[in-house]
């Protein structure tokens, strides 16, 4: 068995903001010759998560005002009186989908859908530098 | 160090259907003599989803009242305007609830407590077959 | 590779209690001078949920605010018929935000941000003790 860690970077533009890191995963596996195991994607901090969705506009503003409506960004949150910061529903949205998603590899290659596509979802309510942690077992 | 892959093939009945995969997971582990390590489970698509649950009746309806309160099926979709389909609500249930599970195998079994099995939930508007992928690393 | 199998033991006092186990997670990296591999955590039971969080005071007002908005403890739910329990809000606040993390270890560190921590959201309505599974693969 061996462990392979490799990092993608990201810049955000602020809450609701989603990006595609697909492509930057797959790349991590075939430039290591990974042929299966398990890739474990995480992202440090507390108001960014990671799943899948299929990565078309309009889903992405589905699913941001699903996030809206269930967790308002102006709602009045305890955290808010903490630390006077104005991200409440960017924790919970977060806590809610989560930080990381793992995902088997087989002969080479991410076992995804063909429409489905391995996100970052920017819950901050401001731009952030991610670097999102890439392990795989093997 | 070992990567195993399997498969488990089920056909769902389409939205809500939810079906207990934890028998099938089991299998795999003491088919192949597995002792310890991590199973990860996880479907391809993005509009199923896997988690656990006390998998009785009761519960399959109130999840399924639960979900089509937050995300109800007949709502505007920006994602119908994308594909004139009928689906959106199944990518946004999917997306929150997440598309795979890993479970620690300790002794020979999943480390899951008595009233807790392995599901997929089908989100998808229509009758689907699902290949999940069963991978474990030990 | 090898696979070390620990566990993490907490009293929990009812629904809403939040528990902070990073520092037991960390301790066993260490205490087994672990430097790379993934770390599941998964908690048998299916009334108690595992995720990140920035675990303050404030924020475990806002998550269970948030929860018994969207899943409400006295609501009626069909589980209640089945086994004339009253932990429905339990099980459906259990299987959305999932029993189970995995975190990649990097030089002997999870890889958490500063101000995110793993934590243990009971969800059960009565107190309970947990026994985590803490499996490594590295």
């Amino acid at each position: 068995m061996a462990v392979i860690t490799s990092y993608i970077s990201i810049a955000t533009q602020g809450q609701g903001d989603i990006i595609d890191i697909t492509l930057d995963a797959q790349k991590i596996i075939t430039g290591n010759k990974i042929q299966d195991g398990l890739l474990c994607l995480f992202v440090p901090g507390s108001t960014a998560a990671i799943t899948t969705i299929e990565f078309e506009p309009g889903l992405q503003k589905d699913i941001n005002l699903f996030l809206e409506k269930i967790i308002p960004r102006n709602a009045n949150y305890h955290h808010h009186d903490t630390w006077h910061d104005d991200n409440g529903s960017s924790h919970l949205r977060t806590s809610m989908i989560g930080p990381s998603i793992t995902v088997p590899i087989v002969d080479g290659t991410l076992t995804l859908g063909t429409w489905q596509q391995i996100v970052v979802i920017e819950c901050d309510t401001r731009k952030r530098n991610r670097k999102i942690v890439a392990q795989i077992v093997y």
